[in-house]
């Protein structure tokens, strides 16, 4: 496939079963596309209009009243994406230009291939990869990147990043592997029936022959990846090889997995979980939310997720709440939906690391999170203040017997309104296949991290060599004074 | 003098003595500022129209095609600069917006007050403060800002930020305080016939009141200091209320005195020394520049500032080497003035902090600046590759006696004549009277930092209490390679 010399196909949809109201979203998306269609081209030529006007008082400007010694073009041999030749974009305001890597087949699709033939959805691979499906999970994240980017730029105006597809043109380069798919390729247990033929898949090769080829890249080298960005949204994804990768803008679920110099809040963007439960549509209030927390998922979890049998011990007792064990699966999918949407809490404890995919479905549910988890990192924080839409509770606060339980009782139906009315505001961010939900906000994320990552270049290249006793960490630090409960 | 009222009066202009291109700037200055002003109407009106119409299209857009439950205004909740009312600015790059203190005045011009009745000067305060001159050295950048920030909107079409009036417009809050020249208000020694009337005046003191008032403030308050931003150019300036303005971002020369937890290459902000000798505006070239390195400052520092003296007996018997000592003074600019315009490398060992003002004279001088100083930060980094305008010698390496002279001398003049092209495309970053120079960049510099002050301020507020050991800090670590000689 390649992507330079012709325009791509559109990206195939990702697997129906895993989504209920797939149809209705493509219904809504075909009629709203249509809509803009038509509105898009007026747009488009007014805004096309002024921007060759302004851009001809700029030249204009810049002909005749800019001094020669600081004329622009002069600054072009600087490292800098202000001084960019104007294309179109606002001086002001470039948009970060992305330049996704065309990846062996084997990191992208391949990755499907495997995921489906180990299951006994397929025998072998196919020709034609616009009939592979991607599968419904949590991480589902990694196939909205790329099939955003392999959109065609004119459905893309409102995205802050732009494809490039000349690799000197970009500023960051995305590396769209599948590496949380990849982790789950051989985890189901079923489609033993196909999987005798085929050489039994791994995902740490997988992970070293990605990282091979990349270190083989020129624009890798010449940077030393500080400015490639690579998704990992599950905590263990790439995690074989994250210290080849570490100079990346790594998109990450939460930090659990990984070393203080690998990853870290300045460097990176925590992405939220794809939430695998229905959008709540209806009205905000507690008319039909009788239930006062609501949680169900393992209950036996290791590391931070210890919390979890302690939570169970105190709360399993208490009568308008509701706390039950249970695995991933379509039933108990529909359970839990039915839970979220009926509750007024839903508690969200640690899981294995800090994070889980539970506050994503409780947040598109309307039901006020409840995080017992003090390690917590939450996407989009610069924009996002979760006080107005969550409850934070210190982890040895909330297994007070009694504490938590009677805390939320008393919390007034028009405090319970004010958080609902935050979710819905905040919902789209954490929508991945919302027109501006959290693909955008990603890509957001991702450019507001440039100045940051050319810095890095410029100075790594600089450096002289230290006392190797003198670690060259920068810090953000915050005052370790910390709240015990936030309501 | 209330600033909200009325439009303020121009800011005196510095000091003439200490710049004497001073006059040549101002006519330039005049003669620019005339043209631009006839040009700007137009390019004014039809920025207005194009960005009316735009707003009207978007307007139409906005009310007709947006399903209701992504609707614009209902995120107006949620903590963003990014969701604000369109005001005639683009919606993809809305200006910073600064609100700056009007401090009470013995923290701006009262300074300038005692620093000149120390010398002698001055008898007593003044009744209008526009008489007042800042007097011009090295940390002089505190006060091109306050001017830039007190000119007129008009006037600042080109900055990246815009200054509010209303602190609750404000993205950040700048602090004013003229904290190098507090640092020297009692220094020099002379002047002694005016100072016994006055109470000797205390930098001590002003810092702490200076800390004392801006607590008492409820934007300082609101959000623990996290969007402020407060000059301390000196290394020793603000030292002793470090701890109360740590989260600010500062506007500082290097971390010299500084610990890890109060400053860094990410909270922080790093400015150039204003140069302190004239800009070399003759063409480029190696005809004129006989000399093949040249200092000139204190052969005797503390700390990193102890390799003066050792390059000193390593350089000072090469012959087509100036090395030589000597301390501030209009005679010895004058002197230094001569050497930097006429030699081809300028050596910057570190001083008692690891950077230094001649770093910055060389610059403007297109003289190629010899780093020696292993833990030097540098200005602008994000968008200036300093290799390309400076050699960066590891400082063991250069002690080697006979290595650094051999090296510069085998040095093409082809290559110098790049160092010289590069220096000649980035003066305007270091000159802070330019229109488009220091004070612009810095601003630049502090707006990309808004991402992560919004962060620190939304995530502080939630952060639950955690166990006292863990360290709550994301970092941003370099490899430890290491080059030895950027030649």
């Amino acid at each position: 496939m390649n992507r330079k010399s012709k325009p791509t196909s559109p990206p195939p949809s990702y697997s129906s079963s895993t989504n209920n109201n797939d149809d209705d979203n493509n219904k809504t998306l075909k009629i709203l596309s249509s809509l803009m269609a038509r509105k898009s081209s007026l747009l488009k030529q007014t805004l096309i209009a002024c921007v060759l006007f302004i851009l001809a008082v700029y030249a204009f400007f810049n002909a005749f009243f800019t001094p020669s010694d600081d004329n622009a073009d002069s600054n072009a041999r600087v490292t800098s994406y202000f001084s960019r030749t104007l294309d179109g974009i606002s001086p002001n305001s470039p948009k970060v230009r992305i330049y996704m890597y065309d990846l062996p087949r084997k990191f992208t699709y391949g990755i499907i291939e495997q995921h489906s033939m180990a299951r006994g959805g397929l025998v072998a691979p196919v020709a034609d990869v616009s009939s592979l499906k991607y599968p419904g999970h949590q991480h589902m994240g990694e196939w909205y990147l790329f099939s955003d980017l392999n959109r065609p730029e004119e459905d893309r105006v409102e995205s802050p990043v732009v494809r490039v597809t000349d690799p000197d043109e970009a500023d960051l380069f995305y590396v769209p592997v599948f590496s949380s798919l990849s982790l789950i390729v051989n985890t189901g247990g079923g489609g033993a029936s196909s999987s005798e033929t085929v050489r039994r898949y791994s995902d740490e090769e997988m992970q070293e022959e990605l990282v091979d080829w990349l270190e083989k890249q020129e624009y890798w080298r010449r940077n030393n990846g500080w400015d490639h960005v690579i998704i990992a949204g599950d905590p263990n994804a790439m995690l074989r090889v994250m210290d080849r990768v570490k100079n990346a803008v790594l998109l990450v679920s939460d930090f659990g997995r990984l070393r203080p110099d690998q990853s870290s809040l300045v460097k990176d963007v925590i992405i939220p979980y794809s939430h695998r439960i229905n959008t709540y549509t209806g009205d905000l209030g507690v008319q039909n939310r009788n239930t006062l927390l609501f949680f169900m998922g393992n209950r036996y979890r290791k590391e931070g997720g210890k919390i979890r049998d302690l939570l169970f011990n105190v709360l399993e007792t208490e009568e308008d709440v509701i706390i039950k064990h249970g695995t991933q699966s379509r039933e108990n999918r529909r359970a839990a939906t039915q839970g979220m949407h009926t509750s007024k809490f839903c508690l969200n404890p640690a899981g294995d690391t800090p994070s889980a995919c539970r506050l994503f479905d409780a947040i598109v549910s309307l039901c006020v999170p409840v995080i017992v988890s003090d390690d917590i990192e939450l996407p989009f924080e610069d924009v996002i203040d979760y006080r107005k839409i969550a409850v934070f509770v210190e982890t040895s606060i909330a297994l007070k017997p009694g504490f938590l339980a009677s805390t939320l009782r008393a919390v007034t139906t028009e405090r319970i309104l004010e958080y609902q009315k935050g979710l819905k505001e905040v919902q789209r961010y954490f929508i991945y296949d919302h027109r501006n939900g959290t693909v955008n906000e990603i890509w957001r994320e991702v450019s507001q991290k440039l100045p940051l990552i050319k810095f890095m270049i410029n100075r790594d290249k600089r450096l002289v060599r230290r006392e190797p006793s003198k670690s060259d960490c920068s810090c953000l630090c915050t005052n370790q004074t910390g709240i015990i409960s936030s309501l």
